[in-house]
């Protein structure tokens, strides 16, 4: 269990001075850290086929890139490199519980874990990224400086795949030590340089451009078959010019699309499965034998820990305490009867259930054979 | 050139009382009709690879459906078939002539001419379209009957490409003759059956549902590297549940999709792109060698008649007079500077420019640079 330590400020004050405004360095953020994984387990995570995995180095002022599955690291020396790991939550379940002392902030927001190995001298430059991120120094030192959003800053791409930024101004320079803890907003330029060997783990959270709304609400209409309501023009009258788009054309044409979005209950249903669909594989593996209904009883009746699958996305939404409840788990949408919100907050708001609360499963038998379809997909396990 | 004459109806009148209200049977739609193209030269472009045509026999109960290109047609008999080919107005110019009759409505709203031709009893079934039609009776004589809109209606396939219609109460029972034409909203039941060797011309419209339009947006959206603005929540306050989504969540994300349609510009440019993107391959041919402007200057001047590839789509859309205009050809945008109103509705107007219209791209050598790039990728060609 991790706990975030905000020193002088509250949760609240955090959010109303720091989130989304301003970065911040949170010294000993973590108290008495000790890093879930090593430099070697990240190291094996970034050999698989599956992880995706990234090495950056810093050759004078040549930047290489390679990109995972990587064989060995003998090739790169002894400085001046990154490792870095995206979605280690979804293969690491101790690293995974980094995440949960970010909970404050809502499921759907958070993203991944990120995990970085960096060699002396290793960063990956300077850059901007469009989400928040809290980084969180492990082992070794590492020094970063950050600076607040600067339109006349250039970006560039030292390597097709790498973008980063020219010089900026840090209002935060520090040397950061295991536990330590910065918080950066979108658009803030930030760069790293270890000073030994080090490990960062990055908490990054999902903020979706209108493109990725619109592409996503587009997707979810030609999946479920929803044509929606079609143009109509009962009331035309004569144009002057065949050619001519009217404005009142194209605004007839925005007032129908507009006509979904004020379609809550789409809306919400859509929303739902979009932001709960999984960006990276996911360790799922589906129990084989299945279990019967009454063996998992059986395994909650003696206390077996339900634990769920790391990296998977699930959600809740209900309009009002008597509408149905919305649950997404892996962008997929499960309506349960208004009196289900216990069942959706349960699963969603907890990664492993108390026993307590496992025990809720075995109240009625539709919720039994709810949490049994849900284990045997492999999306809730049995911790060993 | 073909006129519609509406008989005791103004064209106010039928947009008023029947455009996409009620059916209407024309008699005499077009006066002293004479077909465009004969069934010969239908069953020709049937041959044809990258012409869309079907061919539909009723057999008893059973339906058969063929997709061309076909052969020949002697295996289908004399009697109980229909061959329809799409988009005739890309391959034959006199028939791309009747559409003309129907610019009242805009460009944009119209689709495309299909042309079918039945032997007797020849007849696609009783069906319902998403779209307006009106349906030209050419050589022979043809029943229609047409219904009104009735949710009663059941839709079946008997054949996994025909979705057809129950019985339905017909409000129109006509047998129609060369130059009478029948008007048919959206949804409204009907059914063509051949008395004699038959040619019918199908005035097409278009009308997206709202799931084209999000699709379409997205895309474009795509197309263009739009990102557009990111969901942002500078406010956020802790979450009792954070596998909640709170219905401000969901208020906020709608109200950043609004926010894109809000964005008037934006909106009309894509919808002018949207609209004009053809549906099926066009008869495009570029000259080889390309015209040198000073070419196409003196073409103008001795009188060669300029004319524009059947089918191909083009609009223009200005926001005010002192605005650009943004002309769309063939799904693409072309900025003009906002005296060149003309210009755009020269080119969107009239399917084949006057001696005096021509002209106009002579005036200045931006016109006639604008109006020779059309010519050489083939949009606009010089009639022999
Ligand atoms: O760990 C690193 O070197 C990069 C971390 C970073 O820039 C981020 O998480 O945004
Ligand atoms: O010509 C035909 O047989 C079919 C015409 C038709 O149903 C239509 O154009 O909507
Ligand atoms: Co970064
Ligand atoms: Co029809």
């Amino acid at each position: 269990m991790y706990t975030l330590e905000l020193n002088e400020l509250s949760i609240e004050q955090f959010l109303a001075d720091y989130w989304q405004k301003k970065p911040l360095c949170i010294r000993g953020g973590f108290r008495h850290f000790s890093d879930p994984l090593t430099a070697d387990e990240l190291a094996g995570l970034a050999l698989e086929e599956n992880v995706d995995a990234r090495l950056i180095k810093k050759d004078g002022a040549n930047w290489q890139l390679d990109e995972g599955p990587f064989d060995d690291f003998n090739q790169y020396g002894e400085k001046d490199w990154t490792l870095l790991v995206q979605a280690v939550d979804h293969w690491h379940p101790d690293a995974a519980q980094l995440l949960e002392a970010f909970r404050f902030i809502p499921n759907w927001r958070i993203d991944d874990l990120m995990v970085s190995f960096s060699t002396p001298g290793g960063g990956v430059g300077a850059h901007l990224d469009q989400y928040d991120v809290f980084i969180i120094q492990g082992e070794g030192k590492r020094r970063w400086r950050v600076g607040m959003p600067d339109a006349s800053l250039k970006q560039f791409c030292p390597h097709p795949r790498l973008l980063q930024v020219s010089d900026f101004d840090a209002c935060i320079d520090v040397e950061m030590e295991p536990g330590d803890i910065l918080y950066i907003p979108p658009g803030c330029p930030h760069e790293g340089t270890s000073l030994e060997a080090s490990l960062n783990y990055s908490v990054g959270f999902r903020a979706p451009a209108q493109k990725d709304l619109i592409g996503g609400l587009a997707d979810y209409m030609l999946d479920f078959q929803l044509e929606g309501k079609r143009y109509t023009d009962q009331s035309r009258t004569i144009n002057a010019s065949s050619g001519r788009i009217e404005q009142n054309d194209v605004a007839a044409i925005r007032q129908l699309m507009q006509q979904l979005l004020d379609d809550e209950q789409l809306i919400s249903e859509w929303f739902g499965s979009y932001i709960t669909q999984p960006k990276h594989e996911l360790d799922q593996q589906e129990p084989d034998p299945h279990y019967q209904p009454d063996e998992i009883a059986e395994y909650l009746e003696e206390g077996s820990v339900l634990a769920r699958l790391g990296g998977l996305r699930c959600s809740y939404f209900q309009a009002k305490s008597d509408a149905d409840v919305q649950l997404f788990i892996h962008g997929d949408r499960f309506p349960l009867p208004p009196e289900e919100t216990e069942t959706a907050q349960l699963l969603t708001d907890y990664p492993r259930l108390s026993i307590e609360q496992a025990r809720h499963f075995l109240h009625t038998p539709e919720r039994l054979y709810f949490i049994s379809q849900l284990i045997n997909q492999g999306y809730w396990y049995f911790e060993e």
